[in-house]
């Protein structure tokens, strides 16, 4: 299964908002289609919102009816910053767009068809690359699980969130290709449910032990040691390890700490930016109050209430036991081991 | 506003499962439909199913064919245990059934109608101490509310959990009562979202500033210094300070303490129970899956995904600051303040 894909000239990804109740596929034409996608979150999960804007930019690319490549670029670049407002926090889909952006900048050379062909390719190795990318990180950090090893997670860090694979969920299905017994406590993850939709869909679907339960339950069962080992993924690693992912990542992981139980947060390197050195120093988006007081379309909080949602926190590096990337595992002090893993291809002692 | 009360010979109760979009009042006449209602969470709220289970034993006295005492015992001792099973955490129904109960058993002389009476008249002082002990509560918790004070509080501990006025948002009234400015960031409270459905509503009708999160929201601002004091109610406090409340309340302790936050249980001392050792001495409710996987019949997780789903956890008296009763604060170490403040009328020192 592939969450998203190239397909007779039009990107094809499944739509999220509908699972599990619905399997659904929608075509997107166009980049401002995939824009859309991106905000609404039919699409999500830091790895494949960057692949799916690479493929909105050579959407773009193919749109534009420009003959030369120098009115091309305006183009390109109005569909860069609309894609980079749909989603303000995750990193990933910055680096995808620059990567992008870069292709079609650094290639002088190139007459506007060609231009066109390189970005659809670019943004093809940007998705297989990510496939590939996510069975190392898995690779990496099944060594991180034991045998029975019961692992709690929050959100969705799967295939879905992803090209194929998965981050978090990834490093469980390596664990589990390698003939290790594991199980999941999965956090249902409020406002969108990503956890009870998503997470214990694709678990179900390969036969991974899963229990669902409410954000706030987590506490309980790591208060009671029914969990080893608290895998999340990321959306924004600052320079010092700072963690930005999904709200309540930093509750899971003051929980785990005040537990004596190892907390990582799983994610390539495309999520590391070692230009920002604190999480605080990351802006954190802040969605719709109809997520929280709506649930497909029933209410269940009074008209006009106040509400804040922001779409993530930050959690502190002394919190964070490791952080797992394609390049190897990440230990404490971060501000050396990220630089390593982001700069070189060999893995990472612990 | 009362959340329950005796007319015309039954006991009427707003449905609180209807709450926020629809207000609609149930008549229960018989001790059985009680009994249901507490289970369905009809009526939740540990001080308010108390007073519930009271009128339901009444209820069954009347209902009792039983010409002499001796042969309406049974028909009581019967309907105490169907109310004791509906709920099994809850200790101020336990604590009320057994005043009744006690009632009951002493008033000897008293013939069967004469008991009967009795009964109901010991279940209508039950109700009325109720909001006079609510007051008291919220005079002395006042007394820790700042002006300016931002609270973080979760699942509802309001005048629906009650008979009327509350326990810790009560504590937030009276404060408001004093010339306080209080503001409120509400938990929504997984799975049944009592903080989105009825603490969102009370504090709403009472023009008191609120904000509803998610719950894994909290501890996002509790970290960014938003939070200066967190008040929940209690389910049970076992004589050591554990404090057995809505799950999800461990977490907010933990996360308050993290950082450096106070974190205060308010409760009746008829939440008290001296002869329980500690929390994990009170056997916890699981509540059925469906209140997970379905919100208002939508679903949104898989079929057949396993799930659980505890409806209370503990939270370790080191992570309490203090617990506010009716009879004072009590501070630790708990095991002499509390058996002080269940034993004496006066005003524990802080």
């Amino acid at each position: 299964m592939r969450t998203l894909w190239w397909e007779d000239g039009a990107l094809w990804m499944i739509d999220q908002r509908k699972l599990p109740t619905e399997y659904e596929i929608v075509t997107l034409v166009d980049c401002h289609d995939v824009a859309q996608a991106i905000k609404e979150m039919v699409v999500r999960g830091a790895p494949a919102i960057g692949v799916a804007a690479a493929f909105g930019l050579a959407l773009a690319a193919q749109e534009s009816d420009s003959v030369s490549r120098q009115t091309l670029m305006p183009d390109l670049e109005v569909a860069a910053r609309e894609l980079l407002a749909a989603r303000p926090t995750a990193v990933n889909l910055r680096w995808a767009v620059d990567r992008m952006m870069r292709v079609a900048r650094e290639d002088t050379d190139a007459d506007v068809d060609a231009l066109k062909h390189r970005l659809l390719a670019e943004a093809q190795a940007l998705a297989d690359e990510d496939v590939d990318i996510n069975r190392r990180i898995g690779h990496n950090g099944a060594a991180l699980i034991h045998d029975g090893s019961r692992v709690l997670t929050h959100c969705n860090t799967g295939a879905l969130a992803t090209v194929d694979y998965g981050t978090a969920l990834g490093v469980i299905r390596a664990a589990v290709e390698q003939g290790k017994q594991v199980s999941v406590l999965a956090d249902e993850t409020r406002p969108l449910f990503q956890g009870a939709r998503l997470t214990a869909w694709e678990l179900m679907r390969d036969g991974i032990p899963v229990t669902l339960i409410a954000d706030s339950a987590a506490g309980h069962f790591l208060r009671r040691r029914e969990v080893d080992i608290v895998l999340v993924g990321a959306d924004c690693i600052a320079a010092n390890g700072d963690v930005v992912n999904k709200i309540g990542t930093y509750n899971l992981a003051v929980l785990a700490k005040e537990n004596e139980v190892p907390f990582y947060s799983v994610a390539p390197v495309s999520t590391i930016d070692l230009s920002v050195p604190t999480g605080d120093d990351i802006s954190i988006e802040e969605r719709a109050a109809e997520e929280v007081t709506h649930i497909a379309g029933v209410q269940i909080a009074p008209d006009g209430v106040n509400v804040a949602n922001p779409a993530f926190d930050v959690t502190p590096h002394r919190y964070v036991t490791a952080i797992v990337t394609e390049n190897g595992i990440a230990c404490p002090p971060f501000e050396f081991s990220l630089r390593r893993v982001v700069t070189q291809q060999e893995r990472v002692g612990q």
